[in-house]
């Protein structure tokens, strides 16, 4: 028996549950699920005698003990800060360990340890971060054996709501932790490199510099990630003259969306007075000025000069933002937090909403001095609220690589990526049968400057 | 003899040491200036038997105790950071202490034990803060006495160039750290409170939402400062409807300092690769889209959809931030640091030029029913670079409070600001002589919005 230990079993449990548990019997698997609430697990899976259910506590040390040392490997779906405690126990009773999340500074710390124990601890191996560097890597490696000079590397993702189910003037709906989405961009200047030319985009700039990008015949724009450059090293391309990655929203999003980000309403620095029997009205009124002779209405649109024809204003009023009567009902709470709420009035997935995930890749290279450029795609299309696109593309990498680990099929120890072909290759295989398979095609070189214009 | 220990002779401490050499030799006093650069030190003063120039290094603990032990009471004119360490040897010493800085909560922490020993920790007596408590606290305490009910307080400070030395578009140069002037309205929402309505503007819009006022006459502007929510506690105004502290500038630097915000140029949170070998004008562009063929500044233009015919452009021009031969110099330096030597280019003070201080309170208030306001204002004018405005506003509060700490009239123990009538009325008495005097008038109570109007 394979023992597999499941921490964590929220929204992006359910495709990595599923896959485990249609496994044949003769793979012989049993799947431990711990949360800290129990009903999350138990909402995904019915009785089974592959599968047990427990309460899990991440801060309770004897539970981790007991759990960990009684298993084959761990997988964590937490939050990131909390892998910590896991990934030292899992050193300690020498078991593997696979996360979907960035590799902390305290992670990577762990290296030397788990190469010594020889075991596999697999980070950022869901969707983004994942299937991006594994989708990515594929292209770049290839493009290397046939001695391609890298010239220009974009990577976009988004998730998104799909077609059929795009409801509202956002055409957006939370398929994700709203709070990320709230806070999306913030932290920092956004930095990439284009043409050797380095470009930062201070926050509240981001939503205004969105760059336009095709797929499957659709228009959609991206937003600058935070950090391209650190990628460059990540990818072996320390030398290449343009690193973009953007997040992927559908147009029109990123305009609307800077309305809130002008007026203060997505700061998380500070909290409110009197929040909870606020208004959604009084909480627009809060950043705009004192006026009372003048409706909050007008007082907006003069602020950020939007124009009484400009969809951005429909926008706003289908928030219901201007609603004197719907009180806030968070004590203390941020701007962000506020913001979140009302937009989880209007954003939520309902139960038959399907979501869509969208990513593209453009590799910019030159082959005996000519210049050329591959596009790679994904479009995968959710079931559901619970087996949503987003589920499936985090979870079934994690799942796949998990069992790879187990079967020694991933072998090679160490704090690590998806960025061998040992692992990204049968994984991106294996994905194909779920209907995870970018489309790649040849277009003509676009680069930024393929001229070298100077103005 | 009254031995002083002053550590930290920088550009605030010239009137400061010019006012304790100019007493009378009864006074007795013994001054000892300790700087980790003894040539500051040595600019400001001649020869004098009254007085000892050492080098001092604040993080050399022997000595601190060696020059605290030694004296009668320490003036820190150190950056605010620095002051700790002081004070704990103050305090082991039994030594009184003055310092022109914001109390800190470690500062703050020590208030027993300077109880204890009977000690004043005298904080926050320069100009703002400093002067503004004295002068705001005066009126309040008389309105007070007057059983007249507080409405409105509203409290602007600005150091800036005196009319006959303003000579750039800017209408500005730098008297006071160049460093706070880059950074200034960072780390989060300015908070302030008008007829009991809480109001928040984030960074990027602090610059957009000035406010005009006139002193002497003249027009001026101000931005909200960060938090002027605490000062309702700090001046025991718990419950008044309008609190604003705001940053006086000349009318127009406002609106072409947000270019700055707006590009990204005041981020001091990251550094730029090759920044030492890059020109003014790729600074610039770092900013802006990357589109080799058009130009920086027509980029420039178009990003923050600046008119043909609008100063600020000729204010931008005049900084000379285009030219593509003047080099950055500066190591990995972040952008704040590289505005910040941009403008200084421009901004530094001549030898001759005069500085100017404006200062202005509204006090809003109801007595038997009737609503009056008095405007309290201040303007000081520097001589030259050296004996500046600033210098002297700030100095001479705290070498007036050191004296009479020292001659024990002020005498009420603790850590604390100077809010008490014992320390505020004789020291505002005392400036009088030295041209610093607020012209107080009752003006028509304007309030904002006295009518109860709602829109």
């Amino acid at each position: 028996m394979k023992n597999i230990l499941l921490i964590g079993a929220g929204k992006s449990s359910s495709y990595l549950i599923k896959y485990l548990l249609e496994k044949p019997d003769e793979e012989n698997i049993f799947l431990t699920i711990g949360d800290i609430h129990i009903e999350n697990a138990k909402k995904l899976v019915h009785h089974s005698k592959k599968i047990n259910i427990i309460k899990f506590d991440v801060f309770d040390a004897h539970q981790r003990k007991e759990n960990i040392e009684n298993c084959d490997i761990v997988i964590s779906m937490l939050p990131a800060s909390l892998h910590i405690e896991i990934a030292k126990d899992c050193i300690k009773y020498g078991k593997h360990l696979v996360t979907a999340s960035y590799i902390s500074k305290e992670m990577k710390a762990l290296d030397a340890q788990v190469k010594d124990r020889g075991l596999v601890f697999m980070n950022e191996i869901g969707l983004d971060p994942g299937l991006d560097h594994m989708s990515a890597m594929k292209v770049i490696h290839s493009l290397r054996d046939k001695n391609a000079k890298l010239l220009l590397f974009e990577s976009f993702c988004g998730g998104l709501v799909a077609p059929e189910s795009d409801t509202n003037l956002w055409n957006y709906k939370f398929t994700w932790n709203p709070r990320n989405v709230v806070l999306a961009g913030q932290g920092g200047a956004a930095m990439f490199i284009q043409e050797n030319t380095y470009k930062y985009i201070p926050y509240h700039k981001l939503f205004r510099r969105t760059e336009f990008l095709t797929i499957n015949n659709t228009k959609f724009e991206a937003y600058a990630n935070r950090d391209s450059l650190k990628y460059r090293d990540v990818y072996g391309l320390q030398e290449i003259p343009t690193m973009y990655r953007g997040t992927i929203r559908k147009v029109g999003f990123s305009r609307a969306w800077n309305i809130f980000v002008q007026l203060g309403m997505t700061d998380d620095s500070y909290t409110i007075e009197n929040s909870e029997q606020m208004s959604y009205r009084d909480f627009v009124n809060l950043f705009l000025a004192y006026s009372p002779s003048d409706s909050v209405e007008l007082k907006l649109r003069s602020y950020l000069k939007i124009d009484q024809d400009d969809v951005m204003w429909e926008k706003l009023v289908e928030l219901d933002i201007f609603n004197p009567n719907k009180k806030v009902g968070l004590k203390n709470a941020t701007p962000a937090q506020i913001l979140q709420k009302i937009l989880e009035d209007s954003w939520t997935l309902k139960k038959e909403d399907k979501d869509m995930i969208v990513m593209q890749h453009l590799f910019g290279y030159e082959i005996n001095g000519k210049k050329q450029q591959i596009e790679s795609s994904l479009m995968v299309i959710g079931e559901n609220q619970t087996y949503t696109a987003m589920a499936k593309t985090v979870g079934l990498p994690v799942a796949i690589a998990t069992l790879k680990i187990l079967k020694g099929e991933i072998k090679t120890p160490g704090v690590q990526l998806p960025i061998a072909k040992e692992v990204y290759l049968p994984i991106l295989k294996e994905l194909e049968a779920y209907g995870i398979q970018f489309s790649e095609k040849k277009v003509p070189y676009l680069g930024y400057n393929p001229n070298h214009v100077i103005g």
